[in-house]
């Protein structure tokens, strides 16, 4: 997660780009809304068990990073639908390619809509 | 990693995928090597400055899955240059979508030549 102000670590778009992404679970999530997921329950049922802090976190993380924005359903308790902003939702390419290559690596796996 | 035998944690070639690169180091590393890096030192001396023991553990984990090779230069002490596999350099597709992305996302970076 880039922090306010924080350093880049280098000046290579790679680098930066998994300091917001480069992990086990984001990814999955961008994967879920693309494929018209928006709430948490929903992400939480996925098939890979997020567990509930990381998913809490990570989508925090999303919104810090403006990757998604959040829209309050119900003020009491206070609930929201998550969607992938115009910049989020470019990082479909990079789902797509990483499909590609697990369909080939990893005999029996399927894509989904993404 | 998957270890030998390890159970997929589900049929998303993504998810899977990421179990192998979903982390802040390993496509860095690919990266490196597709820019025509191929030896320890040379890792380590790139500007996010890998630190040693990811480095060991990350190579020791692209060799279990194949995705590179390990070529003995030195017998004493024991030395190795290291090559992507046709399987690893297909990486290279998931990495030239980061960087776009990246470039996109982070003003001032400038992506190599991947």
């Amino acid at each position: 997660m880039t922090a306010p102000g924080a350093t880049l670590r280098s000046t290579c778009p790679v680098a930066c780009t998994l300091d917001i992404v480069g992990d086990r679970w984001t990814l999955l999530i961008i994967r879920d809304l693309i494929a018209g997921k928006h709430r948490f329950g929903e992400f939480l049922a996925s098939p890979e068990r997020i567990p509930t802090n990381i998913l809490s976190d990570r989508l925090k993380r999303l919104q810090h990073e403006r990757l998604i924005d959040a829209v309050p359903y119900s003020q009491h308790p206070r609930r929201f639908d998550y969607y992938l902003s115009k910049e989020g939702r470019a990082l479909g390419r990079t789902l797509a390619a990483l499909a590609d290559w697990g369909e080939k690596h990893f005999p029996g796996t399927r894509r989904g809509i993404y």
